[in-house]
């Protein structure tokens, strides 16, 4: 296959996660946006690019080379296994397949990238879950986290995160000047999503609290882990982990010293890990904070670099720098 | 009647305006809040009083002294004629009746307060129209505005001025870090009544062109005027005009040198005016800036001030200070 | 001494917390505003009243009633010990005199009121401790907490609560779109306030860790607690020891479900409390979280509770209804 | 020269429009950012690359091809000066230089293109008169705009167009919630170069009042203008003499129908145009919005547009798409 020829087309393009994937595509050296699809939109052009929305049923869905599902959760599966079986290769942005149905494969690069080359059919993770997985299974595959002890995760996530959709708790006269938590006790539909991956990555169950919060911004996660330590264990010794197992990552930014803040890295494919050590405390903790664009590396940016490694681009291409 | 035992129902209570209302009614010495109605939250408590929601249709408006009602244009009038019709007195918020219709006396009190105390039915006016009549007709009235050329009304209001409708183009994410000119080309339903007012509060036509904008702020107007005026008037005439019209008056407040912005006057009941001279122009022209609270003098704090007069309570009654 | 003649003067006006007492004081029933401070607007005049800004050197100690010192720490202890020595009774917002330095009483009112009355010189609260302690100093009491184990407390402020000092880390351009942690690790300098606190109201010390945030807001402090409690113990239980503690107080009000956002309190002198339940955790945990207004309860609002209670006022004069 | 090796110095790096050129040069297929100043900051490492800021007294002018100076009005130009005595083609972005002093060639590609290919020093125009010269300027060419009255444009900007200075006034809690004109009365700096360019572009004087207002967002300009025009003449005709002027124009978006917002603009490249008729006045008047984003076409992007054409690139390069 002739790479400038990958044809590839996103279904649900009119969302935040669907637009920003439409507009990577669009100036990706090698993939070519073939279709973009909105039930609401349907015939209206797409800023920036010579295309016009269609509705997802007049896609031709055996002619394309990949196609990237983004769909609202419950909605998204569907497509995703009717492109799949009518030949494409499919990358799904929603939740609805991260559990491995339909033989996904969960497209977390920096973890699991060998499975992701191969793969038919990959369910891009969730936005929360990257943060965590990545800053905690590195810790616990190296014996530095305390698995005795409860992770607790205090997240903090752009109202982008929650989609496009008419909810008047999404209005501006409601987010902005708030912040408030939400989907709390462990009852967020990422919580399994975070449990199977800790421990399908650790090799055994990690206990956590996952808390998220509304930031009235637009785009950008932080994740605030306070994680329990083996004994002698700081700071220094939880970045050395992290650069061991991220050296070669172009997506991952470690800081030497530090925290990584939000304005750090949106707009941009990277996830930043920064770690402090806590005074004063009984059991030994080091407070861990993880920040990205919860619609790059926590979506779109992270399902083109599945869908690079699945087509044999550069995994970087259409993504660094942004 | 015994004042402490006015009693006030809010139709339409869980819209900005209507929220607002029913703030400003609880804290007021004589009136008392007796019914605020929602469709959506009936049975649902309201924050910060014991009352409870109820559906507009329950409400025994024979036996309510005042009615508020704060509905969507179009669905407002007829609530407030029914309210009427059952001898409440009524204000009625919304656009519906501010053409006079059902006998609805405009209630604009520093610029027609005599028709006020006596009126049983007010149209209490828009938030738009309210700075600028107040800016302009003095001007007119003194013969300081050059009716022969055109102002233009450069306005910019915060979301809560569209009010609380699930639409996504007022979500957070669509509206935050964004500025739009929205009702262009004095096609906004707010042209009509600006008309009216300037001829009827002038005794001429003033011609004007009005261009509203949406602003990233929860609350707030603001609107830049570039006003024609005759030879020889400047800046210090327009304040002195100003300063003779208003000299009593607790709700505008003139600001004796710069212009006014939306944090000196966001949650409180005044209009702050402000005028400066403009060099290097043909034709005389000073600027003129009004600023206020959309959802106070604007909306509710408006129609308390109305309420006041009409159940003969000192016109600040509740509003001053906020 | 006549109530209507309670003279009170603000030293250091022209900050955000300065701002918030003086207009307080100035529309307060019992005290008279007669002096308030500021060495760059020394002569112009304060927004609201027909007072001017003077320079501190200026105020005549001995002839005001009461002083309230707002001014940067380090700088502020000064103030109030020669506004003490001068014979006024004294306030002072900043953390200078909270360790108790000078004979300083703690001024919290919910937990230490019989103190507050007969004091000379109070040292009002710290912003963040406000929340902390009014939260857990009655599990503590009341035995729900399991001291063995660390509170993890997740808090973000809006950024009225860093001052308005000019520095290029608070510039909109910086802030807005943004989120981080600072100060952490248990460094930050309300930490030993909080140790203080929780130890002196709970009969012993509490193990924590402490993480403040800076939010993209303009006001309000929103308080994550991760609570580590009994065997057995619940969201339930957790709600019914505060209201046991809470009762007979207008400031602090106690969700009967849900949690409290930031829009829920901002511009009331109210802290708002909520709990509930986390699944799926080893060790028994409650999530607590606790919202004020920064400026309010969280400064100015709780400065003037105490000084209601020194000078034989209601304690809610000019808090009750904001 | 190879093209590959053009080295590139950005004088006064650590401001807002200083960081996004030296984010852009990093980028560029053709320069190479061998330099980044910035007294404060001499030392540390620029996010994003390998270079760390030194101080402008250590950049050995006669080394580097092209420098772009982006210091404060007033401290600009001496660098800029000596830049090009020490042999440097120089691009300055302050506004000090735009009266053409030193020889300096103003750089507005879409409107005198072919001044800039051999210019040797070129200043860079300021965010404003960008937006007002490519609309205008084709108006008044073509004769549709009636120069025998005034235009008005009222003018929004976000807040980098201040600079990246200590300024109470800038903080956040300032600036959030707020909206205030300012530099009122054709007082603001920018009004000579509007004046200079109408005049230069047209042919003769365009009377005008230009009234500039501060917006709570981090990036863009909205320029709304009240453009007197020609009997007979309406929106069609504005946009088809945009057309037919702008037709080879890649950074000119012309929409056929509807106006401009910020959220169409920023983070391009693009100054994006739109005209709306307006009903009900006595003279002919077409309202014409200009959207883009004041750090990209309003400084830094069009600074490297100009060195494009300098250097021998394409215009585009490093610039399409952002």
């Amino acid at each position: 296959m002739n790479k400038s020829s990958v044809s590839a087309a996103v279904i649900g393009a009119s969302g935040y996660t669907g637009q920003e994937m439409a507009r990577l595509l669009a100036s990706h050296p090698g993939f070519r946006l073939s279709h973009a699809t909105s039930e609401s939109r349907a015939g209206q052009s797409l800023a920036g690019n010579g295309l016009r929305y269609t509705r997802a049923a007049e896609v031709p869905l055996a002619e394309v080379d990949v196609v990237f599902t983004c769909l609202p959760a419950g909605e998204s599966a569907e497509w995703a296994l009717a492109a799949r079986s009518a030949g494409a290769r499919v990358i799904d942005l929603s939740p609805d397949l991260r559990d491995g149905r339909g033989g996904a494969v969960y497209g977390l690069p920096e973890l699991w990238r060998s499975e992701i080359g191969s793969a038919e059919l990959v369910a891009n993770p969730g936005c929360y879950p990257t943060g965590i997985l990545l800053s905690l299974v590195p810790l616990a595959r190296s014996g530095l986290l305390d698995r005795s002890r409860t992770v607790m995760v205090d997240a903090a996530s752009g109202v982008t995160g929650a989609g496009r959709h008419a909810r008047t708790d999404l209005l501006y006269g409601e987010v902005a000047e708030d912040y408030r938590a939400y989907g709390v006790g462990n009852t967020h539909r990422h919580v399994p999503e975070i449990r199977t991956g800790l421990e399908r990555g650790s090799g055994g169950a990690i206990p956590f609290v996952f808390t998220p919060h509304l930031l009235p911004v637009r785009r950008g996660i932080l994740e605030t882990m306070y994680v329990p330590v083996a004994e002698g264990i700081a700071a220094a010794e939880v970045k050395e982990a992290w650069r061991a197992a991220y050296a070669a990552e172009t997506f991952v930014r470690l800081l030497p010293e530090g925290l990584p803040s939000l304005r750090d890295v949106v707009y941009g494919n990277e996830v930043a890990l920064g770690a402090a050590d806590v005074q004063d405390v009984d059991a030994p903790l080091v407070l861990v904070v993880a920040a990205f664009d919860n619609l790059l590396k926590g979506a779109a940016g992270q399902a083109l670099q599945n869908a690079n490694l699945m087509f044999g681009f550069e995994e970087t291409d259409g993504l660094w720098p942004l």
